[in-house]
């Protein structure tokens, strides 16, 4: 794995600095002073810890780690604020939401829909997520270097926030009898999308203001979530282009 | 590698058996009565015929291989009049056409979508396609067990059959200037898809009734080709329920 950074000390000076983290593997049951302070500054910039056998950490670098390596991010995560401000005046906001989305490459297809129908960003979650990594890069095309992504500590939180702003969350989920077409889709709007399996979380349904099916005929009954993504996003275009 | 059958007459005999072949790896230079007998027999049936260097058939199997060494497909495929005899009475027809589309999860994951809108079958070039491996199934999530799928050796002649039996051919392409929303997708409909670098061959696009984009805002400006084929699929649903 490239772009690592190891040892307590460099971890945390990395941190100071700005250099954006994609997570932190920590040896499982690290304590001491240096460990609980690394601890704080994590949780104060919402990095996730990930603990792991000592063995783990040994694979990843032969340097001294002290139990911590720190994997630098492979894009430039943005503020949630970054995302509404860059959003040019004439255009409607639009933008995808991650629920739990964790396979690589849907992410990383996500991504190249999202950018092709003129999403304004990518909203995923510090835990739960796909990682951003050379696969899902390759898979986007170069979508994730292009699309601004905003990771959030809590989705509904987030989406809250956003719905205060004035946009509207429309939820994909194959149980609603409302289908896309029928929602109004040249409203801003979130498009909030699921975990492979299980779909979208409860309280994140409960938070959406819409949830929009798409129809369905064969016996299989549902949409990997990077096909059903660019049917929604689609949908979105043809409303705003079209109707 | 499951599902081989190796020697020269084992393999004809499979093939005269009626066995569906995926293809036929093939030493490099064969020849000889039996080779040639073989090679009739793979054309007759429309069998493509891999030439591989001797490593290549050593490492499939260790057992007298003779230079051939078949594998089975993962999959039924059917005949042309079978995908049109299998399309209900009161549904219009919709068949997805693959040119050349080689990257096994893309395969998958078009023939997941193209079932779950109600599509009626794929079609595929016996060459230039993707192999129907687990990878292709288990990306399909079963799909390719459920859809027919037929392979043709010519894309072109087999949309000229088609078209003379009442089927538009559309095709996907970034460089027309006609929109999707703009062609009447509720005929009987034969959706074409080309290859993921260099799309759909000129012999086949000149073939096809109408060309259509989806529109693009973004700066990558094309879609991977199955999330190509899902726009393109619930386009079709759309206008046939909804218009």
């Amino acid at each position: 794995m490239d772009n690592l950074v190891f040892g307590i000390r460099p971890v945390a000076e990395a941190i100071e600095a700005g250099r954006q983290i994609e997570k932190i593997y920590m040896r499982k049951g690290a304590d001491g002073q240096l460990i609980s302070e690394l601890r704080d500054l994590c949780f104060r910039h919402r990095i996730r810890i990930q603990e792991v056998p000592i063995e783990k950490l040994n694979h990843l670098t032969r340097g001294n780690h002290q139990g911590v390596v720190a994997q630098i991010a492979a894009i430039d995560y943005v503020e949630l604020s970054d995302i509404l401000e860059r959003v040019p005046e004439d255009e409607t906001p639009l933008i995808v939401v991650l629920d739990g989305v964790t396979d690589v490459r849907n992410f990383g297809a996500i991504a190249r829909s999202a950018e092709c129908a003129g999403a304004h960003g990518l909203i995923v979650p510090v835990k739960n997520g796909a990682p951003v990594n050379a696969d899902a890069l390759k898979t986007s095309a170069g979508a994730l270097t292009r699309i601004p992504v905003c990771r959030v500590g809590s989705i509904r939180n987030t989406i809250k926030a956003l719905q205060a702003e004035g946009m509207q969350a429309v939820a994909a989920t194959e149980k609603s009898r409302t289908l896309l077409y029928d929602a109004d889709l040249r409203k801003p709007t979130l498009l909030v999308m699921g975990n492979e399996e299980t779909g979208i979380s409860k309280e994140v349904l409960k938070t959406c203001d819409q949830q929009v099916a798409i129809p369905m005929i064969g016996s299989i009954g549902s949409l990997n979530v990077s096909a059903a993504a660019a049917v929604l996003l689609f949908e979105v275009m043809r409303q705003r282009i079209h109707d």
